[in-house]
Protein backbone atom coordinates (compact mmCIF):
# COMPACT_ATOMS: atom_id res chain seq x y z
CA UNK A 1 0.00 0.00 0.00
CA UNK A 2 1.22 3.25 -0.75
CA UNK A 3 1.65 6.10 2.41
CA UNK A 4 -0.33 8.90 1.76
CA UNK A 5 0.93 12.04 0.20
CA UNK A 6 0.58 14.90 2.51
CA UNK A 7 0.10 17.81 -0.29
CA UNK A 8 -2.50 15.65 -2.00
CA UNK A 9 -4.09 13.88 0.97
CA UNK A 10 -6.44 16.70 2.56
CA UNK A 11 -8.11 17.33 -1.02
CA UNK A 12 -8.44 13.33 -1.42
CA UNK A 13 -10.18 13.15 1.85
CA UNK A 14 -12.33 15.80 1.14
CA UNK A 15 -13.67 14.28 -1.93
CA UNK A 16 -14.28 11.07 -0.27
CA UNK A 17 -16.33 13.04 2.82
CA UNK A 18 -17.99 14.83 0.32
CA UNK A 19 -19.09 11.39 -1.59
CA UNK A 20 -20.05 10.40 1.53
CA UNK A 21 -23.01 12.95 1.48
CA UNK A 22 -23.69 12.89 -1.68
CA UNK A 23 -24.12 9.12 -1.28
CA UNK A 24 -26.60 10.00 1.76
CA UNK A 25 -28.84 12.53 -0.23
CA UNK A 26 -28.87 10.37 -3.55
CA UNK A 27 -30.05 7.60 -0.81
CA UNK A 28 -27.37 5.86 -3.27
CA UNK A 29 -26.29 2.51 -1.39
CA UNK A 30 -24.41 0.83 -3.94
CA UNK A 31 -21.76 3.91 -3.13
CA UNK A 32 -22.98 4.09 0.03
CA UNK A 33 -21.36 0.97 0.56
CA UNK A 34 -18.58 1.37 -1.61
CA UNK A 35 -17.10 3.92 0.20
CA UNK A 36 -16.97 2.18 3.59
CA UNK A 37 -13.65 0.92 4.30
CA UNK A 38 -13.22 -3.27 3.65
CA UNK A 39 -10.17 -4.14 5.25
CA UNK A 40 -10.67 -2.23 8.53
CA UNK A 41 -12.98 -2.50 11.16
CA UNK A 42 -15.95 0.42 10.61
CA UNK A 43 -17.80 1.69 13.10
CA UNK A 44 -21.21 4.27 13.22
CA UNK A 45 -23.16 5.88 15.47
CA UNK A 46 -25.72 8.18 14.27
CA UNK A 47 -27.22 11.00 16.29
CA UNK A 48 -28.74 9.75 19.68
CA UNK A 49 -28.69 5.94 18.78
CA UNK A 50 -26.27 3.34 19.55
CA UNK A 51 -22.92 2.26 18.48
CA UNK A 52 -22.75 0.18 15.58
CA UNK A 53 -19.92 -2.17 14.98
CA UNK A 54 -18.66 -4.07 12.04
CA UNK A 55 -19.52 -3.60 8.05
CA UNK A 56 -22.56 -5.66 8.40
CA UNK A 57 -24.38 -3.78 10.81
CA UNK A 58 -23.26 -0.06 9.22
CA UNK A 59 -24.27 -0.74 6.17
CA UNK A 60 -27.79 -2.38 7.13
CA UNK A 61 -28.15 0.72 9.22
CA UNK A 62 -27.76 2.25 5.84
CA UNK A 63 -29.78 0.17 3.93
CA UNK A 64 -32.78 1.39 6.68
CA UNK A 65 -31.94 4.97 6.47
CA UNK A 66 -31.55 5.02 2.50
CA UNK A 67 -35.06 2.93 1.54
CA UNK A 68 -35.74 5.86 0.17
CA UNK A 69 -33.96 8.82 -1.05
CA UNK A 70 -34.28 11.67 1.62
CA UNK A 71 -36.44 14.18 0.25
CA UNK A 72 -33.68 17.04 1.24
CA UNK A 73 -29.79 16.84 0.62
CA UNK A 74 -28.01 16.18 3.90
CA UNK A 75 -25.83 19.19 3.66
CA UNK A 76 -21.74 19.42 4.99
CA UNK A 77 -20.55 22.49 6.05
CA UNK A 78 -16.88 23.48 7.50
CA UNK A 79 -15.18 20.38 7.08
CA UNK A 80 -11.59 20.63 7.66
CA UNK A 81 -9.15 17.51 7.86
CA UNK A 82 -6.51 16.18 10.37
CA UNK A 83 -4.34 14.16 8.46
CA UNK A 84 -2.76 11.44 10.83
CA UNK A 85 -1.05 9.45 8.50
CA UNK A 86 -2.84 7.10 6.34
CA UNK A 87 -5.80 7.98 8.68
CA UNK A 88 -7.25 11.26 8.59
CA UNK A 89 -10.08 13.17 10.78
CA UNK A 90 -12.68 14.95 9.27
CA UNK A 91 -14.83 16.90 11.98
CA UNK A 92 -17.88 18.94 9.97
CA UNK A 93 -21.01 20.44 10.38
CA UNK A 94 -24.29 18.99 9.21
CA UNK A 95 -27.77 20.48 8.09
CA UNK A 96 -30.60 19.29 6.34
CA UNK A 97 -31.41 21.12 2.87
CA UNK A 98 -31.42 24.75 3.11
CA UNK A 99 -31.75 25.11 6.86
CA UNK A 100 -29.23 25.57 9.05
CA UNK A 101 -26.40 22.65 10.93
CA UNK A 102 -28.41 21.16 12.99
CA UNK A 103 -25.64 18.10 14.33
CA UNK A 104 -21.70 18.00 14.41
CA UNK A 105 -19.40 15.38 13.09
CA UNK A 106 -16.49 13.15 13.21
CA UNK A 107 -15.77 11.58 10.30
CA UNK A 108 -12.84 9.41 10.11
CA UNK A 109 -11.02 7.78 6.59
CA UNK A 110 -8.03 5.25 6.10
CA UNK A 111 -5.89 4.80 3.14
CA UNK A 112 -6.78 1.31 1.51
CA UNK A 113 -4.92 0.64 -1.59
CA UNK A 114 -4.43 4.10 -2.59
CA UNK A 115 -8.34 4.80 -2.05
CA UNK A 116 -9.94 6.87 1.00
CA UNK A 117 -12.49 5.14 2.51
CA UNK A 118 -14.58 6.03 5.86
CA UNK A 119 -13.87 4.05 8.71
CA UNK A 120 -16.03 5.56 11.19
CA UNK A 121 -19.04 8.18 10.96
CA UNK A 122 -20.40 10.01 14.31
CA UNK A 123 -22.79 12.64 14.47
CA UNK A 124 -24.58 14.32 17.46
CA UNK A 125 -27.16 17.23 17.95
CA UNK A 126 -26.46 20.42 17.68
CA UNK A 127 -27.59 22.07 20.89
CA UNK A 128 -28.31 25.83 19.03
CA UNK A 129 -28.16 25.24 15.25
CA UNK A 130 -25.69 27.11 13.20
CA UNK A 131 -26.10 29.59 10.20
CA UNK A 132 -22.86 29.03 7.87
CA UNK A 133 -21.65 30.52 5.33
CA UNK A 134 -21.16 29.19 2.02
CA UNK A 135 -17.30 29.09 2.69
CA UNK A 136 -17.99 27.46 5.81
CA UNK A 137 -17.11 29.74 8.51
CA UNK A 138 -19.13 29.64 11.50
CA UNK A 139 -21.74 32.56 11.34
CA UNK A 140 -22.76 32.54 15.46
CA UNK B 1 9.13 7.26 15.41
CA UNK B 2 8.58 3.85 16.06
CA UNK B 3 5.65 2.24 14.46
CA UNK B 4 2.32 0.98 16.43
CA UNK B 5 3.08 -2.52 17.73
CA UNK B 6 -0.29 -3.85 16.87
CA UNK B 7 0.15 -6.15 19.54
CA UNK B 8 0.72 -3.76 22.07
CA UNK B 9 -1.18 -1.39 20.77
CA UNK B 10 -5.02 -1.98 21.20
CA UNK B 11 -3.75 -2.23 25.80
CA UNK B 12 -1.54 1.08 25.32
CA UNK B 13 -4.81 2.43 23.27
CA UNK B 14 -6.89 1.68 26.20
CA UNK B 15 -4.72 2.47 28.88
CA UNK B 16 -4.41 6.27 27.24
CA UNK B 17 -8.23 6.04 26.64
CA UNK B 18 -8.62 5.61 30.58
CA UNK B 19 -6.48 8.25 31.71
CA UNK B 20 -8.68 11.05 29.79
CA UNK B 21 -11.43 9.45 32.07
CA UNK B 22 -9.23 9.51 35.02
CA UNK B 23 -7.96 12.94 34.34
CA UNK B 24 -11.73 14.39 33.68
CA UNK B 25 -13.22 12.79 36.87
CA UNK B 26 -10.21 13.87 39.14
CA UNK B 27 -10.69 17.82 37.47
CA UNK B 28 -6.65 16.74 36.64
CA UNK B 29 -5.98 19.82 33.90
CA UNK B 30 -2.49 19.35 34.09
CA UNK B 31 -2.76 15.86 33.21
CA UNK B 32 -5.80 16.47 30.84
CA UNK B 33 -3.13 18.42 29.08
CA UNK B 34 -0.63 16.13 28.68
CA UNK B 35 -2.66 13.58 27.34
CA UNK B 36 -3.59 15.71 24.31
CA UNK B 37 -1.34 15.99 21.22
CA UNK B 38 1.01 18.36 20.52
CA UNK B 39 2.63 17.76 17.13
CA UNK B 40 -0.69 16.97 15.71
CA UNK B 41 -3.52 18.96 15.17
CA UNK B 42 -6.62 18.14 17.79
CA UNK B 43 -10.22 18.76 17.72
CA UNK B 44 -13.13 18.40 20.46
CA UNK B 45 -16.91 18.47 20.21
CA UNK B 46 -18.13 18.76 23.62
CA UNK B 47 -21.74 17.57 23.97
CA UNK B 48 -24.11 19.56 21.65
CA UNK B 49 -21.17 21.96 21.00
CA UNK B 50 -19.65 23.77 18.09
CA UNK B 51 -16.39 21.88 17.50
CA UNK B 52 -13.24 23.48 18.66
CA UNK B 53 -10.05 23.77 16.39
CA UNK B 54 -6.20 23.80 17.65
CA UNK B 55 -4.77 23.06 21.16
CA UNK B 56 -5.46 26.09 22.87
CA UNK B 57 -9.35 26.19 22.33
CA UNK B 58 -9.66 22.58 23.29
CA UNK B 59 -7.48 22.87 26.70
CA UNK B 60 -9.20 26.27 27.09
CA UNK B 61 -12.91 24.53 26.87
CA UNK B 62 -11.37 21.93 29.39
CA UNK B 63 -9.79 24.31 31.96
CA UNK B 64 -13.29 25.93 31.83
CA UNK B 65 -14.94 22.37 32.13
CA UNK B 66 -12.25 21.37 34.68
CA UNK B 67 -12.72 24.41 37.21
CA UNK B 68 -13.91 22.65 39.79
CA UNK B 69 -13.41 18.54 39.63
CA UNK B 70 -17.03 16.70 38.71
CA UNK B 71 -18.88 15.50 41.77
CA UNK B 72 -18.67 12.14 40.20
CA UNK B 73 -16.45 10.47 38.12
CA UNK B 74 -17.05 10.37 34.37
CA UNK B 75 -17.43 6.41 33.64
CA UNK B 76 -15.88 4.99 30.46
CA UNK B 77 -18.48 2.41 29.26
CA UNK B 78 -17.78 -0.78 26.35
CA UNK B 79 -14.66 0.48 24.75
CA UNK B 80 -13.49 -0.26 21.17
CA UNK B 81 -10.61 0.11 19.69
CA UNK B 82 -9.84 0.47 15.72
CA UNK B 83 -6.31 0.48 15.18
CA UNK B 84 -5.61 2.43 11.77
CA UNK B 85 -1.60 2.27 11.95
CA UNK B 86 -0.65 4.85 13.85
CA UNK B 87 -4.12 6.08 14.77
CA UNK B 88 -6.48 4.35 16.68
CA UNK B 89 -10.06 5.64 17.15
CA UNK B 90 -11.91 4.56 20.10
CA UNK B 91 -15.72 4.47 20.29
CA UNK B 92 -17.36 4.06 24.09
CA UNK B 93 -20.33 5.53 25.64
CA UNK B 94 -20.04 7.85 29.24
CA UNK B 95 -22.02 7.71 32.00
CA UNK B 96 -21.96 10.15 34.95
CA UNK B 97 -21.25 8.16 38.19
CA UNK B 98 -23.71 5.07 38.76
CA UNK B 99 -26.14 6.73 36.29
CA UNK B 100 -26.73 4.57 33.18
CA UNK B 101 -24.55 5.96 29.97
CA UNK B 102 -26.23 8.71 28.12
CA UNK B 103 -24.16 9.78 25.69
CA UNK B 104 -21.72 8.21 22.66
CA UNK B 105 -18.20 8.85 22.37
CA UNK B 106 -15.09 9.04 19.83
CA UNK B 107 -12.04 9.51 20.93
CA UNK B 108 -8.80 9.54 18.24
CA UNK B 109 -5.63 8.55 19.50
CA UNK B 110 -2.54 9.00 17.26
CA UNK B 111 1.56 7.79 18.32
CA UNK B 112 3.46 10.82 18.91
CA UNK B 113 7.30 9.58 20.19
CA UNK B 114 6.13 6.36 21.19
CA UNK B 115 3.36 7.23 22.93
CA UNK B 116 -0.83 7.28 22.48
CA UNK B 117 -1.90 11.17 22.81
CA UNK B 118 -5.74 12.26 22.26
CA UNK B 119 -5.81 13.82 18.40
CA UNK B 120 -9.94 14.61 18.62
CA UNK B 121 -12.85 13.68 21.33
CA UNK B 122 -16.43 13.82 20.22
CA UNK B 123 -19.42 13.16 22.42
CA UNK B 124 -23.02 13.03 21.89
CA UNK B 125 -26.17 12.49 23.36
CA UNK B 126 -27.99 9.01 23.25
CA UNK B 127 -31.74 9.60 23.01
CA UNK B 128 -32.30 6.67 25.35
CA UNK B 129 -29.76 6.12 28.67
CA UNK B 130 -28.05 2.91 28.68
CA UNK B 131 -27.46 0.04 31.67
CA UNK B 132 -24.47 -1.73 30.73
CA UNK B 133 -22.65 -4.49 32.52
CA UNK B 134 -19.46 -3.90 34.78
CA UNK B 135 -18.25 -5.87 31.30
CA UNK B 136 -19.07 -3.71 28.74
CA UNK B 137 -21.98 -5.38 27.04
CA UNK B 138 -24.95 -3.40 26.12
CA UNK B 139 -28.04 -4.11 28.02
CA UNK B 140 -30.89 -2.95 26.27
Amino acid sequence: MSPADPLQAPAQVLAANAAFYDAFSQGDQTRMSSLWASHSTVTCAHPGMQILLGREAVLKSWKTILRVAPEVPLRCFAPRVQLLGDTAVVTCYEGAGTGPAHLAATNVFVLEVGEWKMAHHHAGPLQQPLRLEPSGSVLN
